[in-house]
């Protein structure tokens, strides 16, 4: 199998990798500046470096990796240099780009993978490893073509999960972009209200809510940009929904009604979050404990846990406001959580379900 | 001195054992019914209980910790019967009580402690300690009374700040009930967007963004009702800045507005949260790793750096896509960063300031 790729970043270099030692295939990088290209073969990303498109050759799948507004250009010269691929895509967003590639072998795609970190330099064999990947087959796609390119998917370890483009940037704009924005105008709000004085210690809500605001400015502009109809949308929809908390708490003189809305929410976060992260044991129970805030407890405590092969799926750890004490919060299986609660309060910490 | 107290929960379970233990103080527990101070005894959190307020006899500070609609009610019974006594509250929001009170020995209060757990059970004599603790007198305050008071505060461990009510209560909505507000709405929003559809792995930010989703909704529903004046204001304000990010959106085509307003958020966050977090040490830095999701690992990871001397402030651990890694998220002293970042390599875990 020949595979050729223009872009060896994070994500087309993982590709690479893992196409070359998980499928024996022969990787073609191609870059019109052959620098990166180096860099990717020192790696291990690719097999053979070319700066001129046509010394491809062939090919059997062809994957654009580079940022998204460079992205129909690479897709449209992949599909006119290699007739006999399936090309693809590795972008954040779907609809524009699938309705700007009228060519027949392109089907849009979408890892979710690697959003942490960027450049080759991070790039692994099993990045992909039970990642959801999002594949936008049209229906025009030659089943052939899908299977093809379902099955390198699949070959590099990720679950390839057919979705229609607007599908794919609604949910994209609901569950990271929106979230996003939002973090943004939470912190601007709070930098307004605050007015120059420090920000009190009020626990971990506010840190939590606002930790990606301003992450990776180029890129995130990007994603934005590329995905402004559904985010607009999704903007819209926020919109709508604050006028009705709005209205909630005009009207809700005894609060019946904003607390059946605050149980409605951790009901729909638990149906969201908790099979995502259980693993395959069923939802994952969050614990919490309070502990003192100096070096070594954090360490003590996932050691005990560790020692009696409890994992932790999620955790966060948050200073109360005395910033001498904070609260733990560990997300487990369920079948360890009553297990883990009485090992961290053996270690003198009061533990509780959450 | 002579404390009065009415409701003994977590705060003023913890107000009387630091009454009690710090300044030598008389604490006198009042509640309708028995059982409670039977507890609060048992705690150390009072000296004597009494059911009938004429019992209190006379007090130098009374504190109302009861809940936030029978606040009022509790505040004036204490005012009425402590003539000699500064009373005062322990309730998330001033504006709407301190207007319902008149009378001049009241002056309201908002220690920001202990919102993780509740009842006497948790109560801890160091709950205080630097913790913010809001005090709203009033130009009538008489002089005396607010001294006697704030003395009180900074001998329980808190710092006491003095606000305006209305200062307050924008603030803590900002920071605080439009967050948890605004988690509720990305829960719904999800749920909609995916219908019925599994969510995919997306990295921690729709987890982080989510997390206090749904808290406790009886305590919730009474915290937005109370402060519904000014957390309608500060709906409004982001329904306002929702509409600013919709036209740069449409009206950005190079994303060159979009990227700058990325970057001020992320300007903005780091002067918001690092000088709260680091406690002392100048600003707090945030490193990730990567790290395998498996037992052991975080451990480790805190156990080298508690080893150094190093103190965790804020920790994230979110598993990627594969749920085989994740990204650690830690926040240190910025005098340590470097060192922790080699010793986290050293494990053999990439780590990089984020």
């Amino acid at each position: 199998m020949r595979v050729a790729l223009v872009g060896v970043g994070l994500i087309g270099g993982s590709v690479g990798m893992a196409a070359r030692r998980r499928l024996g295939a022969h990787v073609v990088g191609w870059n019109r500046s052959p620098a990166p290209l180096e860099v990717a073969l020192q790696r291990g990303a690719i097999d053979e470096a070319v700066t001129d498109i046509d010394e491809i050759g062939s090919a059997d799948i062809a994957i654009a990796g580079v940022a998204v507004d460079a992205l129909p250009a690479a897709v449209r010269s992949l599909c006119a240099a290699l007739p006999d691929a399936v090309v693809t895509d590795v972008g954040s967003t779907k609809g524009a780009l699938v309705e700007a590639i009228e060519h027949p072998n392109f089907i849009g795609g979408h890892p979710l993978a690697g959003a942490e970190s960027t450049g080759v330099a991070h790039a692994r064999e099993d990045l992909f490893q039970n990642a959801t990947w999002y594949l936008t087959p049209r229906d025009a796609t030659a089943g052939v073509l899908y299977e093809r390119l379902a099955r390198f998917v699949a070959g590099l370890g990720a679950v390839p999960t057919a979705i229609a483009p607007h599908d794919h940037d609604r949910l994209m704009a609901a569950v990271s972009h929106l979230p996003h924005v939002v973090a943004n105008l939470l912190v601007a709000q709070a930098t307004d209200a605050l007015g120059g004085e420090t920000l009190p210690a009020t626990g971990p809500s506010f840190r939590d809510a606002t930790r990606v605001a301003g992450t990776n400015p180029p890129l995130w502009a990007q994603i934005y940009s590329a995905n402004r109809a559904a985010l607009g949308a999704q903007i819209d929809d926020l919109v709508r929904r604050l006028g009705e908390v709005r209205g909630l708490l005009d009207a809700d003189a005894d609060g019946a009604a904003l607390a059946a809305w605050q149980g409605a929410a951790g009901t729909q976060r638990r149906a969201l979050l908790e099979a995502g992260l259980a693993g395959g044991g069923g939802a994952a129970r969050e614990i919490r404990a309070e502990v003192p805030n100096r070096p070594g407890v954090v360490a003590q405590i996932a050691l005990a846990l560790g020692r009696a092969g409890i994992n932790i799926s999620d955790m966060s750890l948050a200073p109360e406001a005395d910033n001498r004490t904070g609260v733990v919060a560990l997300w487990l299986s369920p079948d360890d959580a009553e297990r883990a609660i009485g090992l961290v309060a053996a270690l003198g910490y009061p533990a509780a379900r959450a």
